[in-house]
């Protein structure tokens, strides 16, 4: 956070900078998304829905497990919510009272530990290493429930079929999908395949695009039904109208073959950025599956990677996030690069390294 | 929330339902608005904006305190939510850590409670009463921080500029102004005119009329900026981009006026109400300011306002929200109408009421 307040700064004041420090997608929402909410805004009045969603949306979602995981889910299982944030926070809160403690990798995405925290609730982090491709394995598990996150940020790993079975039999799982469709090799499993007795938070900013929308969903067991919409009412009322009715179109095959393609190019800039850091001298010892994140090892340059993102920031106008905002365990020897820019962008900050870390210029 | 559940039942399976007990404006956004919205979905890319909102809005919020109150506030005290219960829940997270423990009014806008137990704090309810128009005085004061609700739901009540002043020489207030603009006898002082150890919680649902675009806003001391900033980063990302870039016409003249010229609307129906209400024999202590709610005794009919709300939809098709929604102090003899439906449905409601109630039809 504090990389990218300072390269905001830098770039009002006139310098160039390569954001490779962004967790958000950089291309646009497909056209078809935009027509519909421009008609919506004319011609439905926004007023407030039901507190988990507009139920054609939540119909749209199940079916969409069903083609895209061939998972059988009722739309009652399906809330939608504003982001997948809330939906996390709310699916915390139910599964604590009602499961256990909960427990997170570390490295992982930091608003876990953060949300807990805000919770007012206990909970554990699982120091996760490359070795082990940054996954959690059953030895070490350490509470009722654990907060998976497949595509991975900030590694862009990606949890077996296997793996999630074997997990899911000791522990309640809060999967973490957010990242799903942006896969690059092999395919990301959902829990549900699974199990039933599992959380999938997902949402529609990150493979749909929607970032500025705020728009997510959450499957739930039908035992949680209940206390997420108690809980969502008192704390969201309901999730953002328009966007819940420009979301209807996200699921025809116009809009899905469009956000198939964009996908292809996130894999393009993954290969070239891959390479790229790897002839600078970053190792990477847990290429990305998905996402859009590199987990790269600076050993080479320095043993504090939080000075080290700041350095190269001054120096070259890169920016790129230090470990340490993902956790404590090794994470001064590792940073992460985003690829939410596009090729030109990322081989001008692969120069501008290469030149500062090898050339010394 | 079971009254209206069993209304909708009763809509579905054919009944008439006058809903009394919704706490939605009926009143359509103005065209202005929406316009502006259609144009944005064109022309902006909807992405993530700054956490705690994007820049203009903040400045014309800050306007509207010098206009409308002749406050003096910076628009860096201005945080953008994704509607008024984020914001506030932000709050109370956030003044419990560093001010103390938190109360409320009981009877008083339930939520209050329900976040604070969200949030796994301790909190202290105060039991208010007709007598003292269930506004809170200094007597009853019992925590570090206090949430006022100014104009109250479910009364209506108004705090004066001098009663604000008392309270917030004693204690740290929380001052949910959501219904302010919604004023139908005198003003509604905001506590940033007597203090500004204060936080203001408002938004865009009620006098605005935006209830499904969830954007709303707080206004809080220096010191709290960073740590709302945080605590929203992690719980909600960023608000809703074309709500933001839509409510920047709220405050042109040609959008307050017409929102203005609703509050008439919102009068003649709160005087129909009132008097129809007291005709049946529903006693009412205190006659609502502002809002747009009636809180009405009905010891004349039942000691059990609960079953009353029920058998009343049953028998009437009249759904009305019973007093222990909101809390547990004498709330079995009240229960709370609402004025978001027209005039021709309040007649109606009004005189399925008078025919049960007073002629047993």
């Amino acid at each position: 956070m504090k990389v990218l307040e300072r390269a905001k700064e830098l770039e009002a004041s006139g310098r160039s900078v390569i954001h490779f420090e962004v967790g958000e997608p950089d291309l646009p929402v497909p056209e078809v998304i935009k027509r519909r909410a421009a008609e919506v805004v004319k011609t439905v009045e926004l007023k407030y829905t039901e507190s988990t969603g507009i139920r054609p949306l939540k119909e749209k979602i199940a079916e969409y497990y069903e083609k895209a995981y061939s998972i059988n889910i009722s739309p009652d299982q399906v809330i939608v919510t504003p982001g997948s944030s809330p939906g996390l926070l709310s699916v915390l809160k139910v599964v604590s009272e009602k499961v256990g403690k909960v427990s997170y990798a570390d490295p992982g995405y930091p608003c876990y530990k953060n949300m807990l925290r805000f919770l007012n609730l206990e909970s554990v982090s699982i120091p996760v290493n490359p070795e082990s491709g940054f996954k959690i394995s059953l030895r070490d598990l350490k509470t009722e429930v654990l907060i998976l996150n497949s595509p991975s940020n900030p590694t862009g790993a990606i949890y077996s079929k296997r793996e999630l079975e074997k997990l899911s039999e000791k522990v309640f799982l809060v999967s973490d999908e957010i990242y799903h469709g942006l896969v690059y090799s092999g395919k990301a499993p959902s829990v549900l395949e699974v199990t039933d007795r599992a959380v999938v938070v997902n949402g529609f900013s990150k493979f749909f695009l929607m970032t500025g929308w705020r728009l997510g969903w959450v499957v739930v067991p039908e035992w949680m039904v209940e206390d997420m919409t108690a809980v969502l009412q008192n704390i969201a009322i309901s999730p953002p109208t328009l966007s819940q009715y420009a979301a209807l179109v996200c699921f025809e095959e116009e809009c899905l073959s469009e956000l198939r393609r964009n996908v292809e190019i996130f894999k393009r800039r993954r290969d070239l950025m891959l390479q790229g850091l790897k002839e600078i001298g970053f190792r990477i010892p847990v290429e990305p599956e998905g996402a859009f994140y590199i987990f790269a090892d600076v050993s080479e340059f320095t043993n504090d990677s939080y000075s080290f993102a700041f350095e190269v920031l001054e120096k070259t106008g890169v920016a790129i996030t230090p470990g340490r905002d993902f956790g404590y365990n090794e994470t001064d020897r590792f940073v992460r690069f985003s690829f939410c820019t596009d090729e030109k962008d990322i081989e001008e900050g692969l120069e501008r390294l290469y030149r500062f870390l090898r050339e010394g210029i």
